[in-house]
Parts: structure tokens; C-alpha cells; sequence
């Protein structure tokens, strides 16, 4: 087990603090090309969470009673943790940040679809998902309800963009996730794989959820979800092998997306 | 039917605008001493739902593209639209709305307890819920999921609020809610109206929703649920009858607070 390596800093300008410098004004969108392309996890919790990930840190930035709190999660941590005083980080940060500590890591490689489908048994398969509060409410979702990977078709904003990392409680590191490169073509991959396909609609017609999932209980099945209005694309649910719908209130129309997905996911994980 | 009451508007200082100036930076949360105690609707679909609910519009303002998607909605509604180009409503709201059309209503009076537990089968009791964005969530997940009514206890957020009107897609307008005078002595009303009092914890060791709900199926429900972090308060559950959990994968601990609320409202829709 190494030491600690804490390294005190009281300079905001340092420069050794740049992975987090003005988290609110500077891009932080690792997935466009005027991003740092870094990953940033914020509070105690999601840096634990990114700690056993496969996330290395660069950087932790934190005032000293988190660097207590993260405690034995640190050992055999090489990353410098730069202890800070809150004013000192919350001037080189850019605002005040109530979490206390920070972590930074580059982008891991990327994992294929084959990848993320070896061992799963429930996946979720996201079209469209552009918002990146619901994107990380679904990983959060995803983990806390038994789904074991996502895969991301077209149209899906970024897992590892700063706040859908902090939406997902940190899940959004932990969860394996992969883009198809040919969409939808590469739904074969999945059903090749053995996963059935079950397209979330809001159409009155299609079978309700809990019947489908009935007979689905044995099986690896890969929950289908589209963006908030449209929903799946037609070339996507033709692609599916079933399409279910959430029984609705009469008046109502569709439910949050992360909500919809929770509810497909609890309804696989209840069996 | 009576005739639409068009006014044009073309001077954003107009003060019959002054319902919708400076929405963002002018308090709006009607519960406050010192906000206006208006309820604000954004969006045709949310202005539709204010049309069909028991807060009757003082003024809209909008486009005419609006008005021309509200059409029929809009007779019998003796209010005023004040038509305005996109610029001058963006003027006075105080930024550019998407949306297009606002509608404004007085607070309407507060229902009691008794009178939104009559012919409801399947209620929700919130306690602690303080963020506006769960609670209008939690709203519109209580519409399609077939919840007839809220009940808050202690420390909830106000559901009129602008933000919590707009992300419960209006149903926060239509959904009828009330709040408990005495918290949680007030259970005692429910349990007298005839409904089992299931409170939802993450304790491990409490019965799982769905073997809860099985035993239910035909009586009247009320779901009680806490704040995301500490759930509910011991009292509160001590005045329960049944607490349930939602099983949770290894190594997460719970879901968002409406999240959750959603999933036993569906449980319980679900039969």
C-alpha cells in the first residue's frame, strides 16, 4: 500500500490545479473537440465511486475534511490529492462547491458492444437521449435496478459530461456502457447475442410491459428506450423483436424518459 | 360561447403585462409573503391544463402562432390573450421563451384533506420533498400513473411553483393535493378514510413492494414517501401500517425520491 500523496496548495492560481479550474465557464464536455476531454466526479461519494472504476484519477482537489472522509479509499491512489482550503477552491473551481472534493481522470478507451454484452443479462439500448440529466438519471436507475450495461445508438448526448456523471451518483463510471457504431444495424449484434429486443412505445396498441416481461423471465432481454417526445424511431422498432407500452392514466401522455426506463428496468428486475 | 378577449400588445411596459414581468428574476413562488401568489403556466399543453383545472386564468399572453394551437381551448375563457410578437413578450418576461404562451391564475383556495381523499382510491403522501423539481415530477408521474390525489405532510415545497407547475407537465394544476394541518398526527384521518399506510424505506429488512402490494390489491392505498436523503421520519413511520422497500442492486443506495414514488405508484397501478 503506497502513501498518501497529499500535497498542500494555497495558490488558486496554481497550476497544478488546471484539471478543475472554472468547471462552469470552461467546456467541460469531454466528447467535443474544444473540451479537455477529462472526466470530473464531484463529492465524496461519486469519487469513491470513480476510485473503482475504470477511471484512473489524475488529479483529487479537496479541503481536508473530505480527504478524511475518503480515508481508506485513497490507499494506493498515486494521483496527487492537493489540499485546499474551501475559499481557495472555490476561487480556482469558479463557484462555491458544498462537495468538497473533486477527482479528475482522462477518458477510458472505449468498450465495444461485444464487450459490454459479455456476462449481461439486462442491458438498456438508448436512442436519442440528449439530455444529460436524464442520461445520468438512467445510469443511476440502470445501476440501483439491476441493468447491467447500456448501449447508446444515435442521437445520445455524452455519459461523461460533468452533470450526467453527477446525476448518475457516479453510476455513469461504473456501469459499462458502448456506442453502436452502425445504427440501427447493429441491434444484430445484440439478438445475436441471445438478447431479446423490447421497444418502449407509448402506443395504446402494443402489449402492456408486465405481460411481456412475463414471458421474458429466463431470458437476456435489451430494454429499447427513445427520447422524451418522438420516442424510438420507426426503423428502430421495426428493427425490435416486441414493443411495450406503460399503462397510462387516461389524459396524460408520456412519462419522463428516466422514469420510463426505471420502470421497464423494475419491472425486469422484480421477476 | 362567448368571444376570444385578443388584446395586441405592442409596448413590452404595457402593465396589463404585468402578471409575466420579469418571471426569472422576480419572485414567483407564490407561497412567499412576498411573491405575488400567482400561478404561472407555460406552453400550450401546460396552458390547456390550466384551462381544465380549478385555477381559472386572470391573463395569457403569447404569440398568435399560440393562440392559433390553443384555438377552440380558449372559448368561454373570459380572460384576456395578450397577442404580442416573440420580441416584446420576450422583453417583458425578461427572456426568450420558447414556449410562446403564458397563462396566469390566482392562487385558488387550498382543498382539506377530507375533500381530496373523496373517491380516491390510490394516494400519495409526501413528507419532506423540498425540491421543486421532485415534486413537479412527482406530480406528473402521480397523473399517469393513476394516483387520484397528494397529501403533504411537513416540509414540502410548494407545488405551484412556477418550476414545479412546468415539470409536472401541469398536472400539479389538476391533481388535486392538500396539505396535512397536523403532521403526522393527520395520518389518522387517511386510516380513518379507509387507507392502509404503506411508507417506503431503504431498510433492507422491510417487506419488498411488490409482495406488499400483493396483499392490497382491492383497498384503498396511500403511498407515504420521504426526502431523498433521509426518508421518512421515524414518527411518520411508526404511524404507517406497512413499510416496503424497493430491492436495490448491491453496491447502490436509493433512487431519486420521485423515481422511487413512481414505482410504487406503478406497482400499485399495475393490477
Amino acid at each position: 500500500m503506497s502513501e498518501l500523496n497529499v500535497v498542500d496548495v494555497t495558490d488558486p492560481a496554481d497550476p497544478r490545479l488546471d484539471d478543475f479550474r472554472d468547471l462552469n465557464s470552461v467546456d467541460r464536455r469531454p466528447d467535443l473537440p474544444s473540451g479537455k476531454g477529462l472526466v470530473i466526479a464531484e463529492g465524496v461519494l461519486v469519487v469513491q465511486r470513480m476510485l473503482a472504476s475504470r477511471f484512473t484519477p489524475r488529479a483529487l482537489l479537496g479541503t481536508d475534511r473530505r480527504l478524511g472522509e475518503l480515508g481508506a479509499d485513497l490507499h494506493g491512489v498515486s494521483a496527487p490529492y492537493y489540499r485546499v482550503e474551501a475559499d481557495v477552491m472555490a476561487e480556482a473551481v469558479g463557484f462555491h462547491l458544498n462537495r468538497g472534493v473533486l477527482a479528475s481522470a482522462s477518458r477510458a478507451a472505449e468498450l465495444s458492444v461485444a464487450q459490454v454484452l459479455e456476462g449481461a443479462r439486462t442491458i438498456a439500448v438508448l436512442e436519442g437521449v440528449n439530455d444529460h440529466e436524464n442520461l445520468g438519471s438512467i445510469f443511476r436507475n440502470a445501476a440501483g435496478l439491476g441493468v447491467d450495461a447500456v448501449v447508446f445508438g444515435s442521437g445520445c448526448a455524452d455519459p461523461l459530461y460533468r452533470r450526467a456523471v453527477r446525476v448518475s451518483m457516479g453510476h455513469a463510471l461504473l456501469v459499462p456502457f458502448a456506442r453502436a457504431a452502425r445504427w440501427p444495424a447493429d441491434l444484430h449484434v445484440l439478438r445475436d447475442a441471445g438478447f431479446r429486443l423490447l421497444a418502449m412505445t407509448p402506443d395504446e396498441g402494443a402489449p402492456r410491459l408486465a405481460d411481456a416481461m412475463d414471458g421474458l423471465a429466463d431470458g437476456k432481454v435489451a430494454i429499447l428506450v427513445g427520447a422524451e417526445g418522438p420516442g424510438l424511431q420507426e426503423h428502430t422498432m421495426r428493427a425490435s423483436d416486441v414493443r411495450v407500452r406503460i399503462p397510462m392514466a387516461r389524459g396524460t401522455d408520456s412519462l419522463n424518459v428516466a422514469t420510463a426506463a426505471a420502470l421497464a428496468f423494475y419491472e425486469r428486475d422484480r421477476r
